[in-house]
């Protein structure tokens, strides 16, 4: 089993989190999502980020990949390996509702000017980022932390009572955010608490050993004491 | 049950074909997605549609409502009623990839352009539509369509051999487009032909019988035989 990915895709980030908590071993491939690589294309029409190879068979996104891991380990016999969605069908809806949250409107509201102003218009442009992009982003991501604050505040995980896909999903976009320096951790101690949380977690240990060309992490990001 | 939902809503309209196909009879409730009203936000915080209202929950979002009404109708003795997902896991996988492919790339690419330009911009902003925006999101248009001809040279449903939750979302965003008449069928007899076919389901009657006030729909939209 192969996974395609980028390091600074929060999409990616979940896919690598939920192999490493049911314990499946994957070679790396980095793909950079902006440059639609004809190879990368014929693998997956869609041109989005990540894909697992199989022997004959592709599963591409992080939709398909998330539920396809959950189909296929739910009747392991492994107790050291976590339940990730509840059984109960609208516990399920709850704890894909917040799935979606990030991946959908996080992603869109937050990430996409993020890293298109922060990673992909120096890096690969050469351009300077648009500081209004930059403060709009950043109002839409103190809204988004305070709603998690509320949610925190009600509930002990972000789907619910036990851990699950919602909160591997919402760490590997605030991963992404902290690895360029943009949560400010003082404004939402609830949504910290969580993070350190999530963060311990022996399948984020790889995640925090990644480095990427030309962006220097703030130092508290691999600190699990923060 | 109630659905809240918009008449010119892609994801409303997937989770009203996929309710009419499970036979599930649900009082329709409007809610416009552009107003942000006070008491839909208290029952949904994301703002997105449709919702599922329950006795005492809320489903909020086209993905966990797919998923809730493939788990709960799955065990069903009734034979009309399809099953709108394969059982095998790569198959699964492939039928979400078709799913997400819609409802994330093409609305993202296609509708939400389209969608600003000539419903909320002239009918809430009274402004003229950006005939720029439009004809970005037609060319993107063209290049789905072409995808999905080519898709449907090899398979005769959308996400393989058999009628999935993928041709209900496909054709759910396909009639949204056909009903502000931006379908070119004559560029695409593969996917006409296709559309032909799932428009005639009964589950489809009551979606083409919508009205919206200040468009109209062009003769064809309603013609199962166009």
């Amino acid at each position: 089993m192969q996974l395609i990915h980028y390091s600074l895709c929060p999409h990616s980030r979940t896919a690598r989190l939920l192999l490493n908590e049911y314990g499946i071993e994957t070679a790396l491939a980095e793909e950079k999502p902006w440059e639609w690589r004809a190879p990368f294309l014929a693998v997956n029409p869609g041109g989005n980020l990540p894909v697992i190879l199989l022997d004959n068979a592709a599963i591409c996104g992080i939709y398909p990949i998330t539920e396809y891991l959950i189909e296929t380990n739910v009747y392991t016999e492994d107790a050291t390996i976590p339940e990730l969605l509840p059984e109960e069908p609208v516990a399920r809806a709850e704890t894909r509702r917040m799935v979606d949250w990030f991946h959908t409107k996080f992603y869109h509201e937050v990430w996409s000017y993020l890293s298109y102003e922060r990673i992909e218009n120096p890096f690969v442009h050469r351009k300077a980022p648009n500081p209004e992009a930059i403060r709009a982003a950043m109002a839409n991501l103190h809204n988004h932390m305070a709603y998690l604050s509320r949610l925190l505040e009600e509930r002990y995980w972000i789907g619910g009572d036990y851990i699950s896909i919602a909160d591997i999903a919402a760490a590997a976009h605030i991963s992404c955010l902290d690895f360029i320096g943009d949560v400010t951790w003082e404004r939402a101690p609830i949504v910290k608490n969580w993070y350190a949380r999530v963060k311990s977690r022996p399948s984020f240990r790889p995640l925090l050993q990644d480095t990427v060309p030309g962006i220097v992490p703030p130092p508290f990001y691999t600190n699990l004491d923060f």
